[in-house]
């Protein structure tokens, strides 16, 4: 809770969020917290993690809470902690002391909050009994945050254009969370050639714990589930059981997320017997060749799909100078034959989600006007927008050999003839790469929050040989 | 998943678990496994955690999927995974795959419950999307988990009754989980002198992130938000921002919770420096001593009341003992004034939740007609039964100085003069102490499942100082 203190107040940073955002509309807008959600029982809750919107406008993990902004002034709207929670969860901060800390103008209870919404805005949160006391009180339907109408399609708008590019206090909590990825990061590859728990190889498993571990021991979170994997060919794999073997890369998407609901999101791979194979070695630098010259790409003006189709062509071109594509580099990207390889987009927002902003689907990722395109190659692109400062995206090319698209009838058969199959099937040794950064775009070109963890193949074995 | 294939099959035990629950009940049953629930937006899920109801009778933490039992047959309704899944979440077991392993006599299509669905009853699942879909499919009322009516409430009893003593399978998973926390408990006794990350003093969060870091190396994950603290008379204190300071005592309390869903929960409470005071030491034996004649107790036939009673009595006298109290212990318990220092039960059911059931109330925890006390030193008594063999309940005593306690006008009052506040104040370096172990009942008395973890001092203080 101190990042704020040493530079700006807490106070103040919200309240200049809430200067942007009264320019933008002209209504009064309220926003909730949400609560705690039961894991198998009411006592057992998962982790609370207040809506991210609410976070940006009140600073603090509140549960069970809700603030009214109206012009400038701030109203913090929530009940005391009864009686008996002190027994079971101590002293903590009275309302009136967090009211303070957030400069609110005034504290109600709940039961108030009905009295004080005539005519509000409001983005639906993702608790779904939340989400029902949100039309109870505002007395009208009130649509997903994916889907907004009216008003509501008002402030989710002028929401994502307030929290598109970040401001300082944001920057202190995003430079902290990257600071601890790093570390986990780091700390990770250190293990992997660590003992295993109980076995006689280090698991996937015992990687992420270490990983995590730093996380923990920085008192952070996990702002997503983490992808510790030999398997780095599933995208989404949050799976952990499987030994590491010596030939294997090791794919770790990891990062933390602050008290105030801040994320970090850096991927490495990297070769768990501290050296990469002649084979990996090639496809690591044609994967890294896409990163720099996309983060050498990034600044204000640029379009971000720009990017997205260098890293495209950069990869392309690199299976082509190995044998693997066949053709002209633009050409392929063009029938989306790069995509056989690197079938996601090359990266997305990060501030308070690790996908900032998703939960308004596309409403703040995609410039107006602009929809997801149909093409294989395109459709997975989630940030279409040209760059401004203050912006945080993250850069993250790959290379992946997925069965399901490389036995895939139909693709196997439209690309054919560009894909060298027999070339491939030496490369077997690579499963997925991934590599990713955050990069904040600066008034004269970017920054990489995250550029302390190495990229280079010999730095990375390096760090893996504990040297 | 390979716990039970070297005893029983999977399929077997939940076939036997059919056959238990079928002689109580004379109608169909249907239980849905709930779906992951967004955290801040809809692609950043909690961790699915499978309802504790269809997991003891489904044996898989299937997401989005339902059973329907009728009798001794078991069918599965879900989904085929849709035909990108591949893309992102790779290769899967097929539906069919899974039902042959947990055997089931056919398998259908979500689409096609609601045709399957005529008189069956069910329990509602914590997630509130799932739960309206019960009630869409069963096209009728289902009343919250903890207030069932009409056959869910038959159900429930049933289900209650069938869930109370554990089969061979369960147990399996039990000593499972239990052997993990275990570890987690020794490694972290070992990191308390260590040093933290960043800070000059080990912190709460670094041995928490010790301590589930070995749940994670062992791909489980924890059972309940994890305490760690030097402030152990905050009951549930899931904070952990504190360092560790030469006099402190460290309480944690940590459980492990195995991929099937079942828990264990352990607290040991150590002196950071590798030495308990003589204060601590003088209130720890007292919290030890209460702790062994109460699994010293636990047999078939024993009331859980009593083996509270005793941990209140056996606390009452050593602080007689020691001039805390003033008086005759059992006159002490029955004047509610060892809650004073012991506010909570000695302890709840342990299964497949850490306080077994407790989604139903307390009708699988409390004997019919019994219902909570009222009294201070009784109401958070979380089970009140006869025990049985088979069931496993956790032996948790603990004495602490809670501030909402020792300074509540009415109580300090009451008590004013069987306590001797003079004394008292000599044991300021004693905010919270808990020992509590996992014991299951035998025929023949009881095991402690969790018994390799050390409880005596000396044995303790070897751990934390690394001998």
């Amino acid at each position: 809770m101190e990042a704020y203190s040493n530079h700006t107040s807490l106070a103040t940073t919200l309240r200049q969020r809430r200067q942007r955002l009264t320019k933008l509309i002209d209504f009064p807008v309220i926003l909730w917290s949400g609560r705690s959600i039961a894991r198998n029982f009411a006592a057992n809750p998962y982790p609370f993690r207040a809506s991210s919107h609410f976070l940006y406008f009140a600073g603090l993990p509140l549960e069970n809470a809700a603030i009214r902004l109206q012009g400038t002034s701030l109203e913090l709207f929530m009940d005391e902690a009864a009686a008996n929670s002190k027994l079971w969860h101590g002293e903590t901060p009275t309302r009136e002391e967090m009211a303070q800390k957030i400069g609110a103008d005034a504290v109600f209870n709940l039961s108030e909050l009905q009295s004080h919404s005539d005519g509000a805005a409001t983005v639906a949160v993702q608790d779904v009994t939340t989400y029902w006391q949100q039309t109870q009180i505002l007395n009208r339907p009130v649509s997903p945050a994916d889907g907004p109408t009216g008003i509501d399609l008002d402030l989710a708008k002028a929401i994502a254009a307030v929290r598109l590019c970040h401001d300082a206090g944001a920057l202190l909590e995003l430079r902290k969370a990257a600071a601890v990825t790093i570390e986990a990061h780091q700390a990770g590859m250190r293990a992997s050639q660590t003992r295993g728990l109980g076995t006689q190889h280090p698991s996937e498993a015992l990687v992420r714990s270490v990983m995590e571990g730093v996380i923990i021991a920085h008192n952070l979170s996990c702002a997503y589930g983490s992808i510790v994997t030999v398997h780095g060919q599933v995208l989404h794999n949050h799976h952990y059981q499987h030994p590491l073997q010596a030939g294997d890369l090791l794919l770790a998407d990891v990062g933390a997320e602050t008290e105030m609901g801040w994320a970090a999101d850096i991927t490495r791979t990297w070769p768990v017997s501290g050296k990469f194979s002649p084979t990996q070695r090639d496809l690591y630098e044609i994967v890294l060749a896409a990163h720099d010259a996309c983060i050498a790409k990034v600044r204000p003006g640029i379009e971000y799909l720009d990017i997205h189709l260098l890293a495209a062509t950069v990869i392309a071109q690199g299976l082509v100078d190995l044998g693997i594509l066949r053709g002209k580099a633009s050409d392929l990207v063009e029938m989306d034959a790069h995509a056989i390889f690197f079938p996601h987009g090359v990266g997305h927002l990060l501030g308070l989600d690790v996908h900032d902003m998703e939960d308004l689907g596309d409403l703040a990722s995609y410039q107006k006007g602009r929809v997801r395109s149909l093409r294989f190659g395109l459709g997975f692109l989630r940030l279409h927008r040209p760059l401004q400062t203050g912006m945080l995206v993250t850069i993250e090319p790959g290379f992946y050999q997925v069965p399901a698209i490389l036995h895939e009838p139909k693709l196997r058969s439209k690309y054919q003839d560009v894909v060298n199959w027999e070339r491939l099937n030496q490369f077997a040794d690579v499963r997925g790469i991934r590599i990713e950064d955050d990069v904040l775009v600066t008034q004269t070109g970017n920054e990489v929050l995250t550029a302390a963890l190495p990229t280079k193949a010999t730095v990375i074995e390096q760090f893996v040989n504990n040297h």
